[in-house]
């Protein structure tokens, strides 16, 4: 992980500005033989689009993903897969004064005490507008993790959060919050809908459960699964907390409380003997509860991987606050473009995105180490 | 970041298991020049050594650190640190049962799963005793940043939290908790005592703030300076959730509640045109607030860097909870051996080595690339 | 350096098919504020294009490269630079019979037996079509080295050597072969010219010298100047040998003649007292000799660096050489397509190009450091 | 390969100096349930051993190695192995000179220029001695790669090659000279012999063959077999050129001359139907020549793997040198300690460990993405 490019095995490098002529992701390291066209990553990016509601910014980009490389007749050739996004919809114009002044809560300040100078378009290269390139990288990489199912949801808006009792994954598609329970979404539209017409924004909790990671999968001790997933999600913007399994709520649970108890999965002892380089002596164990999220020592234990991500609300609002001109001045701005009042929604196809990357990669880790 | 070798340029190796015959680590990249000596590494070992009251395992180790290469009449030469640190107090009679059943909590049972073996003495490698390694290459880390103050503390004991307003640093390093609060730290001593004669354990929280911290520092998108504390810190043995700045709080904050407003450090205008590859054309902002806990974009803004961590109460408790054999068979475990009540309170002198080796590790990347 | 990415802190990764839509290589950890545009690459690109003379490919390809991110107002921002270049001329019928049986000396046979498929057009990723993109990406970063002149040419072609005594700088661009002796040139054109109209190819030996790189650039052990150099060139297509300095003229030497003695460059003792972290403690030394390329444990000595990189001869030929089928069957196969003659030649600006990119990286590396 | 860091997956750590208390490699990523112990690895260093023979240097050293961690019950837990080599016998009152003066040909001027500061004791870092480091960790990598065989010898010295027609791989082991042709092992004890006596020192040629590599290991574009080969040959002390296959004699031949026909390896057709992921259509094709050494497109073709690697004399003879003082001043230098007289020939076995550590690593590449 290098600052453009993520993973170890399965790689990814992106680049694109927000109102550059293109984006794209370019995913070294990925198996051949995988059956992958323009087709397999769109619905991904299409999740994301912007412009599709009212709930998200009106910039309209038809986001259509190009393979340029690393495909022949359908199939992955195991060399590097170019992704392409045309930027269609940039109107500079909105961004003179970006330029002027920092906008607090941006990177705008960070940017040009790093660099001296910074392409104020959009926010350049820190708009979450990279994170298109991301959610088609990652579609890729479900591909490579066949046996995998993710699903990102958002648990809490404005710290109104969803009844656990009325969750129904096939509601997620069902609404623009990517809401697993259909009460909660009723309620979400009213609130943002307010926090839209005044110009302000909320914060959100993206939860991401992982179904079927094989235990074994991870790796002590500077490349633990869960590690790897707390960077990948924390870098992506507007993240400012990352949780695995209970999270915080362990820091106020006794030993006995937070205990995962194992039970036979069944009454049967294992009848494999397997041999070296990979596995478990027993059958799979049951898991009485999942404290853990899936993840012991930074290895899989085979239960769900779940992961929880907070989203600060957007930082462009309306209402002017007091900041900095380039020149050292005082000022005031206030962010008239098209942003989404709670970036924390969309964020949720990102969060998905970056678990099917994580994954991969330590697939193909514990491939290499472990046979 | 790849298995057991942790950062960009600086980098470091650890190796060692709990009741081998040592245990250390090689730093990498460390700069020329500094000086370094054992005297400069054994404080912050001693910070976290065991064994040093009733409020941790007692398991007695001097944890003398030997610097074996790398330094020449003094000062570090540019080349590898190897730094070796004797295994004293191995009673590996205590660790017998851990071989037949998994511990719940533990990465037994992940470690079988993956390697088909594991060494059942101590917890092998996946014990907490590999911090130490860390902590040993973290002060090599500080030295590097002589620039940055560094300090984590526990902030929250089985969710009795401190009180911001009695807060003292110089308390820290009077009680046995890393408490900066003297009358919590009187309340935790009860709360730790009566867990540790129950044989129960429990949570905690530690927060560790890095000042003087350049604005430029970090860098996007996947080398941010949040994303790697995420990684270094989630990595940290028991720890479950990491924030940075105000962290989920902000997922119910108003656009407006969480604006980093700046404000001209002084009334006079910059008088410094920064040139090429570096640099702020203003003085520095005075921020209003630290809601995003000194880093946006991934880049520093030169506040203070606030990370809060997220520790389970150790997972070897005297009751007995459900668990099978290797054989797959269900059985019940009891953790007898000697073990820390509240893991998290060892876990701040960790936590601040993490930083300090992030750190070091950023201020390498950014002299790289930006000169 | 990883599958497609190549470089530690100044990294470029390729991507693209000989026959595919487009190639591109994205560089990442520029430094910011260089002034770039599409006009100071170009003439990189033209140097190493095809179809110019009857002593290459008569494919033709414009090799036109568009910067589509990375820089803003014609200097770089410290983002990647993604640099495109359009595929106009794939005759892809032209390798029909390629995608039956695997061409001898070519990489289809072991593209087969690592992926299971290949993509026959061209030789699809194995194409040294390849190399317009690292060409690409070395345009850039010599803009990181401006201290340092790079200069690679043909030295010999089919056993026939430069006259050291003919060489004249300012001939390499006079002719089609980067021969800096006229003479040779001449005799050349004839080799070539008679291989080509046989349906033959030849071998070639391509120099490089790299003048004004810093004493103290590289680093022991595994990052040696040298070896990073050796990397880059043997894996330069058709490539198969390197050399430093000397090369294997000095197995055949004694420790006498092989000495790099020094003098004091004048009389002078120096009169900086260099402090920690960066430097010599003396005046540059002069050195009467250079038989070891610039190099010294890994690390720039302030001498000219120096390798010379044999090419073998082009592989496809018109005589049919016996091979086997994809399905195992004996047959013959002669290539008809478009060829070099001596592949060697255009692989002079190729080696250029990576000469630059290994010592920007080195330079970047040292700052990190060393300051 | 960063700095004292060598290969992707399968990676170990050097550190340690020349006359230090010890030095020692750590071994990362080492699949797990291999057997290792002492004995496996100590017959590599003993072969390496100085202080054997009179042909090479007089110090003792005993190289007996200990495993400090990562093998359990002696079995490879996974986990990183840690090498440990005591020093024994460092007389460093030999180098007071090399603290005053630089050695011509040697590291001193180099390390000084970047560093500041060196430790002279003989030659520091910059010691052949680190290759004892390697030696050790390359025997694990061995055992990584049960499949191949490796063989490094001699085949010249000072110009004085063997005869291809008495090589008898036997011999190898029956001279000090790793030499395959008894004739020629008589003539170098005669030429180090007077070489020794002169106080001058000779060069040699190493060539290393691996057989039983099987086809698909290695990958392009930057992550190729012969590169990374190229990388780790280089990179070993007094090595200056390197050669894959026919290596430089191929900028000699002809297209027709070069090419490596196939052959059906019997006549049936392959009846496996290999699937995705993994692998060729046929059987094994039979090549009726090796010019390409085993390695097409950066992937290897299932033939033997050859390399030739140059040594340079020994820098330190007994001559004396023009130099420069550390602080500037001509002087001369005469190097009294002890060194072997053709330090090419201690390099043999060192050239085979970084062939096992290179195909070792690719092994576990090849794995992660192909299964």
């Amino acid at each position: 992980m290098s600052w453009n490019i993520f993973g170890r095995l399965l790689r990814f490098t992106t680049w694109g500005e927000s109102h550059g002529p293109a984006l794209g992701a370019v995913v070294d390291g990925c198996p051949p033989g995988l059956a992958l066209s323009e087709a397999a990553i769109q619905p991904f990016l299409d999740a994301r689009r912007p412009g599709q509601n009212r709930f998200t910014t009106q910039r309209q980009e038809a986001d259509a993903v190009r393979i340029l490389s690393g495909v022949f007749e359908g199939r992955t050739t195991g060399t590097p897969i170019s992704l392409f996004i045309e930027n269609t919809d940039q109107r500079s114009k909105d961004y003179a004064e970006v330029a002027r002044a920092y906008r607090p809560g941006h990177a705008d300040y960070a940017y040009d005490a790093k660099y001296g100078l910074r392409d104020p378009r959009g926010g350049g290269r820190s708009s979450a507008r990279e994170t298109a390139a991301r959610v088609a990288a990652g579609a890729v990489a479900r591909l490579v993790v066949p046996e995998v199912g993710i699903s990102a949801y958002v648990v809490e808006v404005d710290g109104d959060a969803i009844d656990p009792a009325a969750f129904d994954a096939a509601e997620i598609a069902r609404n623009p919050f990517f809401c697993p329970d259909a009460g909660a979404a009723a309620r979400w539209a009213g609130l943002i809908d307010t926090a839209r017409r005044a110009g302000s924004s909320l914060g959100a909790v993206v939860e991401c459960v992982a179904e079927g990671v094989p235990a074994g999968w991870g790796a002590p001790i500077y490349a633990k699964l869960d590690a790897d997933l707390a960077a990948a999600m924390m870098g992506i913007n507007a993240v400012k907390g990352v949780e695995i399994g209970d999270g915080f709520a362990v820091a106020r649970a006794s030993g006995e409380q937070n205990a995962d108890a194992m039970r036979p999965t069944n009454n049967l002892p294992s009848l494999s003997g397997k041999g070296i380089g990979g596995g478990g002596q027993s059958a799979p164990p049951q898991f009485l509860a999942n404290h853990a999220g899936g993840v012991a020592g930074g290895i899989a234990t085979g239960q769900p991987v779940v992961v929880r991500v907070a989203f600060k609300p957007t930082s462009s609002i309306l209402t002017p606050v007091p900041t900095i001109t380039r020149q050292g001045e005082a000022t005031e701005i206030a962010t008239k473009g098209r942003h989404d009042p709670c970036v924390g929604i969309r964020g949720a196809p990102v969060v998905a995105a970056m678990m099917a990357l994580v994954l991969a990669d330590h697939k193909l880790l514990n491939r290499a180490q472990c046979g």
